[in-house]
C-alpha cells in the first residue's frame, strides 16, 4: 500500500495515502484491533451535522472566516450524503470519550475542506483539524452532543413512525375483529370471553403507551452539552456557542434542541439515554407479549390453540415438510432479548463516570442505536410480514368458546360464587356441558340458564 | 395450636383459630413455603385502601347495603392503621396474579367486618369474602390496581421528598463551594480547572433530571385498571366502577388517579412499572457517579486525592486503627447494584404475559417497592450522614491546582494546540512548571504567560 | 429504654442495655437506616463457625489462652444454635466490607464469652472484641471467608439435595410416561412425535446438567481467604492461619475447604460467586423451560393443549368459579425472574473492586443467598405440590397425535421432502387426513402409507 | 440485476443469478430486513465443518455415494477457506431455530457441489439441498451443534490463548515489581503496605481463576446434539450418527466432542452456553477490576495517585494539549459493559424454550460469539498496548508509603488496637508523622517504634 507520513503532537505516523484521515485516526486504528463493531453510520452523520453547525456558528461569531467555514460546511454535507463511508474506520472499543472519532471527523473534514479550497492535503493542509474544525470544541462536549442528536433523529425519524404503523395495523385488526367473541385465557387456563378485537385493542394500547413513554423520554435527549468543552466550563468557547449551535441544529433538523443549562452534567451523566433505554425496554416487553400471544394463538395447525392464521412466508422446516412457523414473531422476540441486554450495558456504562467525564460513551451509544434500529426494523417487518396478514380461524374460535366452562362466571350474580363453582366442577368432572351440570345440580332452570349465560353479554 | 375448620370451593382446611384469615389464605400459606419475602406492608395497605374505595362505590351504586359497606370500610381503615400486621403471611412466591393475597385481604376484611357487625366469624360470617368484599372485582383487576396505587404513593410520599432533600443539600454545597477553584479530571487524568461548586452543580442537576424523569414516569402509573375484572371486559362489574373508584382514591390520597381507557392492557402489560423502573435506574446511575466521586475526592488521608473531607461516623477497620472509610457512599453504591438487578427482574417479569393476564405481578411489585424504598432511604442516609458534613481540603485543592499541567490549555488560542502540547510535554518530562517550560521553549514571554494562564479565568 | 454507655476508638455511644452488642454495632445501626434487609441468618451462623475455628487455631498456635478460647468457642456454638437471633440487627446496606457485621460478631461474642467466664460485660469485658475475638483477623479476610463458607453450605446442604429430589421426581415421571406417544411441537407448531417420557427425560437431563454445573462452580468457593487480614499480606497473622482454619472448618462441616493460594485475589475478586451465580442462572433458565412446558401442557381444561393434568391445590380465581391454575409453575417462573436480577446485581458488585478490596460484599452475598434459598425452596415446592401429581390426559394426547400432519415426515425417505410437503399441504388445505391426501395425490399406496407412517416407529 | 427463478415447497422466487444461494435463502433475505447483524463468519465456518463431517459419515453409513459426498466435502472446505463470504447474507433476526441459515448452507453447498461435479446449478442441480446436504439432519439438531462447535473452537483457539498471554504479561510484572513496597488501599483509603508485585499477583491469579472457570464451562459445550433431528428422537437419522459425527469432528478439530446422551435437552436447553457466559462474565468482572486499578494507579500526572506509568499511545485530548489517557483500559471497561449486557440477552433467550425447541438460537450465539471475540481481542490489545509497557513511578510510590498513617497497624500487637488508633488519629490531626505522634503520646520509645514499624516486615 501507498503511505504518506503524517504527524501529530506525539510524532510521525504512516497513513494509507488513499485515505483522508490523518495521524490520530491512524493511531487509533492500529491501537484498537478489537471486535468488528465500527462507529455507526448514523452517528458519523450526526457528528458531521454538528460540525457543520459549529462551522456556521464560529463564522457568525467572527472566529472563522467565511472561506474556511464554507469549505468545512461543504465537507460536512458530503459526509452526510454518504460520500466518505470508508473514511471512518474506527472501532467502538477505543477511548471512552470518543475522542478518536471526534478527531477522525476533524481530520477527514479538514483534509476534504482543504481539497475544496483547491489545496492538496497530502502536501499542506489549508484547514487545521484542531484549530479550525474543532474550534471552540472538545471531544468531551461534541461526542455527547452527537449522541443526543443521533438518538433524537433515529427515534423521531425511524422508530416512532414504524411504531405508529404497527399500531395502526393492530388497530385495523381491532376493528376488523370487533365482533368475534372468543374464550379468554388467564394463567393459560380458560377464562371468561372477550372479543378478538378487544384482545387486539390491548396490543394497540400497549403501543400507544410505549409511544407516549418514548416521547416523554425525548425531553432530556433534546438537551445538548455543546459549549461545555473539556470539563464543562466552556473554556476556549464563546459563551453563546451552546445556544447558537442548538438553534442551528434545530433549524437544520426541524427538531427541537436546547443548550443544556448544566454542562457538567452533560459530560458525565447519560441519564437521558438510560431513561430512554428504559422506554425502549418497556416497548420491547410489550412487543414480547404481543408476539408471544400471536404465535400462541396461531399454534397448530391441528394440535395447538389455532384461533388465528398467520401468513405463510417461507417453508418452516428442513426436515418436516409443509411446516409453517411463526418466524416473524420469533425475530421480534429475539430482538426483545437483545434490547434487554443492551439496556443492561447502557445503564452499566452510564453509572461509571468519574469526575468531569464519563468514558463509556461509545459503548452506550452503540447499544442505544442498535436498540432503536432493531426495534424500528422489526416492528416494520412484523407489521408487513405478519400482523397485516392475520386472519381469524372462526371455526376453532367458535368451538372453543362454546366448549368452555368459564361461561359459568355469568351465574355468579344469580346463584353466588360457591354454587357457580359447583356447576363448573361438576361439568369438568362429568365431561358435560355447564347447562347439563347446572340442571343436574338443580340450581336453576334451563330457561334461566339460557338467559344468564350469553357470551355476547359477557364482553 | 388451636385450629378451626374453614372451607372454600375445594373443601375443608384447618386454620389457626387465632387468625382472621380463612381457607384460601391458609392453602397458599401451606403450599408456598418459598423464601422469606412476604407481601410488603405498603402493598397490603394500598390494597386495603382500594377495598375501602370499592366498598364505598359499591354502596353508592346501590349494590352493597350501608351496614355491610361501613363495616368493610372500618376494617380497611384498621388494616391501614397497621392493626393486623400478622394477618398477611403470604409469600411473594405464590400465584402470579396475586389472587391469594387478594383473597387474604377479602378474608381478613370479611372476618373483621363480621366482628364489627357484632358477629363471630368463627361461627358464621356476616360478610362474604367474595360476594361482599370482592364485589364487582377480580384479583386480576384489583392486584394491578393496588400495584399502581402503592407505586404512586411510595414515589410521591417517600422517594421524591428524599430526592428533593438530597438535591437541596447538594445545592447548598454548590453555593458554599462556588469560589473554590480546583483541578478538573477527565479520564482520571488532570484536566482544566473548574470550581468545586461547579462539580457539585453537576450532581445537583443530575438529581433534577432524575426527579423530572420519575415524575414523567408517574403518568401511566396513575392509570388504574379497576373495573376490568377477570379479563378486562368488566364482567359482573358496573360500568362506572373504574371511574368512580379512581375518583374515590384520588379523594382519599390527594393524588390524581384515572381509570385506564383500556383494561385489557392493564391486566397484561406492566409497561408503566418498567418505564418507572427505568427512571429509578437512571437515578441509581446518577447516585453511583455522585457517591463514587465523593469517595474518590475524599480518598486518603495521605495517599489519595484528598480534596474533600467526609464526616467520621464510625471506626473504619477492625485491624487498622484510626481508619475512616466512606461507608455511606458504599451503602449507596451497593443500593445501586440492587436497583440494577431489580430492574432486570421487573422487565423480565413484565415481558412474560400471556393472553388476558400477566402472572408475574408479585415479583414485579416486590422488586419495584424494594427499589423505591432503598433509594428513598439511602438518599436520606447519604444526605444526613455524608453530604451535609462534607468540607473542602483547601490546602490539597490549592496544591493540586497549581501543580497541574493542564492549565496549558489556556494557551491554545494564543500559541496554537501544537505548541501548547510542546509546553506541557516539556514540563512533564523535565518535572518543571508550565511557565518554566514555556519560557525555555521561547514560545511566549513570562508576562504573557501570567496574563493568559489564570485559573480563575478558565472556569 | 434502658441504655448503657459503650465506647470505641471514636468515643462514647449509648447502647440498649438489654443487648449484647456494643459501640460499633450501635453506630452502624443508627447510621444505616436503609431498607428492611438484614444480614441473613445463614451468614451470621457461618460467621460464628468461622470465629469458632479461629479461636481454636489461635489457641493451638499459642496466641490465645484456653480459658478465653473456650469461652469464645461456646459463645459461637450458642450463636450457631440460634440463641442470639436478635443480636444481629445490621442492614445489608452498611459498609461494603461488612466490617460492621464482623464487629457485631466480635462484640456479641466478646460479651457473651465474658458472661461465660463469669464476668459482667456491662461492667467490664473479660474478652476484647478486637484483640481476642478478632485476633489475627480483619473484616477484609473474615467477611469473604464467611461468604464462601455459607455459599458452600447452602448449596450442598439445601440446593443440591432439593435439586436431586426434583430430578428424581422428573425421572419417575419419565419412566411412568415412557410408552405414551404424543405429538411433538417446535416453534409452537405441530412436529413429529415423541413420548411424553422423552419430553420429561429432557427436563431430567437439564437438572443433571445444572447439578453438574453447580458442583463445578463449588471448586473456587472452597478457597478461603482467611489469613490475608487487611490487604492480603497476612499482617499480624500467623502464616499458618489460612491452612489451619481451612482444615478446622473442613473438619467441622465435613466439606472440603482450602486456603486460597493468593489472598490479594480473595479480598478483591468475587469471581467464584459470579461463576456460581451463572450456574444458578443456568438452572433458573432450565426451570423456566420446565415450568412453562408444564403449565402449557396443562392449559385448558377445554380450550388449551390439555395433555397433562396438574394437582388442584387451591381455588384459582376470586371471580371465575371452578378455575384451577398452574400456581406452582407460576411461583417457579417468578423465582426465575428474581434469580436473573440477582445475577445482574452480583456481577455488577463483583466488577467494582478497587485496589486491595472490593466493597460490595454484603450486597453480593445477600443476593447470592436469596438465589440459593429461593431455588432450593421452589424446587421443593414444585416437586411436592406439582410434579409428583402430574397425570397424563391420554384421550387428548391420542387425539392430537392422530390428528397431526407432521407424521408426514416419516415419508421423506420414501417419497422425498418435496412430495411429502405436497401431502401435508394438501391435507391442511382440504382438512383431510394425511393418508387421504397421499392417496389423492397418487404418491403411494394405502398399504405403503400404513407401513411407513407409524408413530411408534418415529420416536 | 440478473435473476433466475428458483422454487421450493412454497413456490417460485427470484434469486440474483450471481449468487449460489437459492429459494429459501432468498425468502429469508427478503422477509427479514432487520438490523445490520449477519450470521458471524465463525459460525458459518463451523457449520460448514459440521456439514463436511455429516457428508463423510453419511457416506460411511452407505447412505450417500462417494461422488456426492466428495463434492459436498470439497464445497465445505472451500467455505471454510473463506471463499464464499458473500453467499451468507442472512440476518441474525430470522427464524429462531436458525433454519434459514441451515438452508443457506444447504443451498450454497448443493449448488457449489453441483459445479464441482461438472453440473450447472442454474440449469439442474446434481445435489439436493435437503435430501443430500441435509441428509439425516434437521436445522433443529445442526444449528445447536454448530453453536457448540464454534463456541468451543473460539474459546480454545482464541480466548484462552489471549487470556494466557495477558496472564503471562501480568506475571512478568509481578516478578519485575516484587520488591517495590507501596501503600495498600482499602475503601479507597490508605491501608497497610504490600508490594506492587503482590498487587499484580492478585490480577494474575484472577486470570488463572477465570481460565479455569472457562475450561470447566467447556465440558457441556463439548456435548453435541447432532443425531436428534427434528424433535430429539432422531427420526430419519441413523442411530450412530451422533457418535460418528462427534468423532469425526473431534478428529477434524483436535478438540474433544461427544454425542449428547439426551437430544431432547440439546434442542431446548442452552444451559451450556448460559453457564459458559457466566464464566465470561466472571472474567469480565476481573478485567474491570484490573483495568480500573491500572488506570487509577496511573492517574495524574500531577494530581492523581501516579504510582505507575502507562505507555503513551496517542494524544489524549482534542483540546487539552499534552494529555495522555488510559485509553486501553477504557476500551477494556467498555467491553466489560458489553459482556454484561450480552449475558443478560443469552440467559433471557435460553429461558424461553417451549416443548421440543428453543427458538432464540441465533441471538444466543450472536451474543456469545461477540463476547468471546471482544474479550479475546481486548485482552490482546490491553496486553500489548498497555500492560507490557507499565513502569513504576518509584518516587511517588516511596513518597506515599512513608507518608501513610496506616503503618500504625504494625503497632497493634505491641500497644493494642486502641492505643494504635490514638497514634494514628493524633498524627492525622496534627499533620505529624506517626513516630512523632507515638512519642508525644508516650506510648513507646523511638527505638521500639523504629523496630516495630518497618514496611518491609509488613508485607
Amino acid at each position: 500500500m501507498d503511505y504518506r507520513v503524517e504527524k501529530d503532537t506525539m510524532g510521525e505516523v504512516k497513513v494509507p495515502n488513499s485515505h483522508y484521515w490523518a495521524a490520530q485516526t491512524q493511531r487509533s486504528f492500529e491501537n484498537f484491533k478489537i471486535g468488528t463493531e465500527k462507529m455507526p453510520d448514523e452517528l458519523i452523520k450526526a457528528f458531521a451535522l454538528l460540525k457543520r453547525a459549529l462551522a456556521k456558528v464560529n463564522h457568525d461569531l467572527g472566529k472563522l472566516d467565511s472561506h474556511k467555514a464554507n469549505a468545512i460546511i461543504q465537507a460536512c454535507d458530503e459526509i452526510m450524503d454518504g460520500k466518505f463511508k470508508d473514511e471512518f474506520p474506527l472501532a467502538i472499543w477505543q477511548t471512552g470519550s470518543g475522542t478518536q472519532t471526534n478527531m477522525n471527523l476533524n481530520e477527514v473534514i479538514a483534509n476534504r475542506a482543504t481539497e475544496i479550497l483547491g489545496g492538496d492535503f497530502r502536501e499542506k493542509r489549508l484547514i487545521h483539524p484542531n484549530d479550525d474544525v474543532n474550534m471552540s470544541q472538545s471531544s468531551n462536549d461534541t461526542f455527547p452532543t452527537a449522541m443526543h442528536i443521533v438518538a433524537v433523529l433515529q427515534i423521531t425519524n425511524s422508530l416512532l413512525p414504524n411504531l405508529e404503523k404497527l399500531k395502526n395495523s393492530l388497530e385495523a385488526k381491532e376493528n376488523e375483529f370487533k365482533d368475534i367473541i372468543k374464550i379468554g385465557r388467564t394463567h393459560l387456563q380458560d377464562a371468561t370471553p372477550l372479543t378478538l378485537g378487544q384482545e387486539f385493542s390491548g396490543y394497540r394500547y400497549m403501543l400507544e403507551h410505549s409511544s407516549e413513554q418514548i416521547k416523554l423520554s425525548l425531553k432530556h435527549l433534546r438537551e445538548l452539552t455543546i459549549g461545555g468543552t473539556a470539563v464543562g466550563t466552556g473554556l476556549n468557547a464563546h459563551p453563546e456557542i451552546g445556544k447558537r449551535v442548538s438553534d442551528e441544529l434545530s433549524k437544520l433538523t426541524n427538531e427541537h434542541f436546547i443548550s443544556s443549562p448544566n454542562k457538567f452534567h452533560g459530560l458525565t451523566s447519560h441519564d437521558a439515554l438510560v431513561f430512554a433505554s428504559g422506554a425502549l425496554k418497556a416497548l420491547a416487553g410489550n412487543l414480547m407479549k404481543i408476539a408471544n400471544d400471536i404465535r400462541w394463538l396461531a399454534s397448530g395447525p391441528r394440535c395447538g390453540l389455532g384461533e388465528i392464521n398467520l401468513p405463510e412466508n417461507e417453508p418452516g422446516s428442513s426436515i418436516m415438510p409443509g411446516k409453517v412457523n411463526p418466524t416473524q414473531a420469533e425475530a421480534v422476540t429475539m430482538v426483545v432479548a437483545q434490547i434487554f441486554g443492551n439496556d443492561t450495558t447502557i445503564a452499566f456504562g452510564a453509572s461509571q463516570g468519574n469526575f468531569e467525564l464519563n468514558v463509556f460513551k461509545p459503548v452506550i451509544i452503540y447499544n442505544f442505536l442498535q436498540s432503536v434500529r432493531l426495534l424500528s426494523d422489526c416492528m416494520d417487518s412484523f407489521k408487513f410480514h405478519c400482523v397485516d396478514g392475520i386472519t381469524p380461524n372462526l371455526e376453532k374460535i367458535e368451538h372453543n368458546l362454546h366448549n368452555s366452562l368459564m361461561l359459568v362466571t355469568a351465574l355468579n350474580p344469580h346463584i353466588g360464587y360457591e354454587n357457580a363453582a359447583k356447576v363448573a366442577k361438576t361439568a369438568h368432572k362429568d365431561g358435560s356441558s355447564l347447562k347439563e351440570a347446572a340442571l343436574k345440580l338443580g340450581l336453576l332452570s334451563a330457561k334461566d340458564f339460557d338467559k344468564f349465560v350469553v357470551p355476547k353479554n359477557m364482553i
